[in-house]
């Protein structure tokens, strides 16, 4: 199982560096592969363990992968030398355990040694979802027919126009904008 | 915005009835609309009162939509006289302040009286999204043409064997094995 996680991790210097990542579970705690090269991936090579921040706020997810908001505010951690997302409904310190090499996207094996709840599960919003997706089709906007980016950008809308809050039509406009962004650059 | 929940209502009887359901967040609690005729809207008429339960666990939704599924197990609600999921993340217990009369679906202004949380957060995942949109596909199999069915049901199948867990895989084989079903009897 992929969770959709905010990766909080340090950098040598003890800048934060947050990073949207799918984290699978695996016993004891995720395998997470970043992409070379990234900040995440030098951060973790460095540091040896990092923050899974577990979120539902979709700004995060799109603010990151658009680049539109990226300084989220972090607190430190207290079980190992690290940053976690300030608003989060919980996050998750581990220590990597085992790195397999790869020449696109290492493993990290990861083990959990601290979790803590900040707040309630408010429930499932479909348009948090679909911002999700969205934000995965702007990340490989370089990659995909724009065809395809648009029936499905189209298929999402629906979804956000019926079950949005604020927050969530917000991600969904820095989505729209990058991809028009996208393809200005490339008419240009 | 609209937040997917668990509505849990009793019946005149002290029966527990367990309905996925849209409830749109408002002031102060939740609107709820649900559909005539249904067991929910009944026990909400007599109760005037009752539990959105907050669970991402997408079994439930797929369970109780295509009916492969719907007992799942309740204990009693302190604040109000009515019952909630035993498995979940958060509950509301809500009384009912207002009704709107509608042919189709009339409109329950609910207050919450009670917050509770029950578990931590543990992350979003695609799997159980693709899980809630499935149901709603397959809650709406009558109305909609079978090759927009197939379309949308082949594009959230990437997304399930991509990111799902063992529980969303056997809520995404029900909602499989209920358009097979219906297209079964369709067909003789």
């Amino acid at each position: 199982m992929i969770r959709e996680t905010i990766v909080t991790t340090l950098s040598p210097a003890g800048e934060p560096h947050v990073a949207p990542m799918g984290a699978s579970v695996v016993e004891g705690g995720y395998l997470l592969q970043p992409f070379r090269p990234s900040r995440t991936l030098d951060n973790l090579l460095a540091a040896q363990a990092g923050v899974v921040n577990l979120t539902d706020d979709a700004r995060i997810f799109a603010g990151c992968i658009t680049g539109r908001h990226r300084s989220w505010p972090t607190v430190p951690t207290r079980h190992i030398a690290g940053a976690r997302l300030e608003a989060v409904l919980a996050h998750e310190e581990f220590v990597v355990t085992r790195i397999e090499e790869d020449t696109v996207r290492p493993r990290f094996f990861c083990r959990v040694v601290h979790r803590e709840s900040h707040g309630p599960f408010l429930g499932l919003n479909r348009a948090v979802a679909a911002v999700i997706e969205g934000s995965i089709l702007v990340s490989r906007l370089h990659l995909l027919d724009p065809e395809r980016v648009d029936r499905e950008m189209n298929y999402l809308s629906v979804v956000v126009d019926k079950t949005a809050g604020p927050a969530e039509r917000e991600a969904w406009d820095w989505l729209c904008e990058t991809v028009a962004d996208h393809r200005a650059r490339a008419a240009s």
